[in-house]
């Protein structure tokens, strides 16, 4: 094989190391990979996390120990989340989202690829030191932030439902009351297999009103025996102040809303811009 | 502002590249980033294409004209999609997975975000030339391989779903024939201002038995005027035959259970091993 040069390992060993966050590789495994010696694949690491710094792009992290090596998380500084935030709420602040109702559409952005990447970023950023086993949502707006936050996280993605299904198996079925000023009683789903005794579970959900959606999920989680280390949602309302469920932590801040003209603000909440 | 060498620029340029696939960087961007000129920054490229190809980590192509620059595209190789298709297709063959009613248990899998990004990458690189502007779904299970379908072609992601909701704003809703044997009436519903006259979709879903619910995607985007491009699905059932839907292309099939033993066979499809 050809020796394979620095400037040649280096847009490969990013790629490897950026694309799968949150995931320990170690040192060996690139030494084989490029045939170099560990010293020189740890001066590339060196290099490499340098100039993820820099540019405000991630941090790579050295992992000690026999399990040890090298791992990615993307985290970004305080001040891009925040303009990253500010970026989101200016869109969903655009004159014609309101609809009747005093509804927000928001779904053209909670299921944009970039925007959820980049938030699930900001999300999984927070808890990290929570260690997470898995996350948690509740069918359908919130798949694709939670699907990115477990990504940046690297871990399972778990979906309950609104009813079970005969392709998930056996599940565990809640009732619990919705959020909203009526507090209906509504139903949620979860296949007995997606969750073991014991671990810990990162809820999110793309938007919290009342928080019953959430505190649904909370109740679940003790069906299950596991434990809640998190609960992330994107959209917060301010009112109703209090939420059934306590301790959600919001990327952005739904603040009000003028029937009339229409017009709506939404703002970077305090919870991840500070 | 210090000098930035090669070897503290390839790390950062290759982590944004990477991560925002399918988009056109000019290098202008990064000769105002870096300080450098266009023809040490047109090096660096060529660098990091060579690093990427070489070690099978996808594409790097340059686009000449005024909106010319550089774009990344996740495509791998034959044999590696192969090798992918055959690590999920054996997940996927694990004893257990069988359910009452011959159903088999996917959710693990489908909402896995590794697995679902490397899936959503080699189904996108079937249709980059056919040019998608966006990927149409239908909750919930195929939401995780379209949004990283999307993500690798760099398209917002649409999601129809059961029924319109408030928070959707007004919506097109269809009838459709579900694929079972029982061909029941569905509804199908889709927010208004998601799909614009004229707009190219590519339909993905998680997994195609009859093919009822593909058509009904199909058939909605006629009432938007959109033009299918394309229709990609993660599990396509041996039988029956005969779809509703025609020209669906399948990453992996569902080839047979054994009831009695509780043993299923999922295998690569030859649409995309071949």
């Amino acid at each position: 094989m050809d020796r394979i040069k620095r400037n040649e390992r280096l847009g490969a060993m990013t790629r490897l190391i950026t694309e799968d966050p949150n995931r320990i590789h170690t040192l060996s495994e690139f030494c084989e990979l490029f045939g170099s010696a560990k010293s020189t694949i740890s001066e590339d690491i060196d290099l490499i996390a340098e100039s993820l710094e820099h540019f405000d792009l991630g941090r790579l992290e050295t992992v000690a120990g026999a399990a040890g090596g090298v791992r990615y998380r993307p985290m970004m500084s305080a001040e891009k989340a925040r303009r990253t935030l500010e970026d989101v709420a200016a869109k969903l602040s655009e004159p014609g989202r309101l609809l009747p109702g005093g509804f927000l559409y928001t779904s053209d952005v909670s299921s944009d690829p970039r925007v959820t990447e980049a938030l699930g970023e900001i999300l999984a950023s927070k808890f990290y030191d929570r260690q997470p086993d898995l996350v948690l949502t509740m069918e359908t707006k919130g798949i694709p932030l939670a699907l990115m936050t477990a990504r940046a996280l690297n871990v399972p993605l778990v979906i309950a439902r609104r009813d079970s299904k005969a392709y998930e198996g056996s599940a565990v079925k809640i009732n619990y009351i919705s959020g909203g000023d009526s507090g209906r009683i509504e139903t949620m789903a979860l296949s007995r297999r997606a969750v073991k005794p014991g671990q810990r579970a990162l809820i999110v959900d793309d938007f919290m009103k009342g928080g019953g959606t959430l505190q649904g999920m909370v109740e679940m989680m003790a069906e299950f025996q596991a434990e809640v280390v998190g609960i992330g949602v994107m959209i917060a309302t301010m009112t109703p102040e209090t939420k059934r469920c306590a301790g959600a932590k919001a990327l952005l801040m739904f603040r009000s809303a003028d029937r009339e003209s229409g017009a709506c603000e939404v703002v970077p909440s305090a919870d991840f811009s500070e």
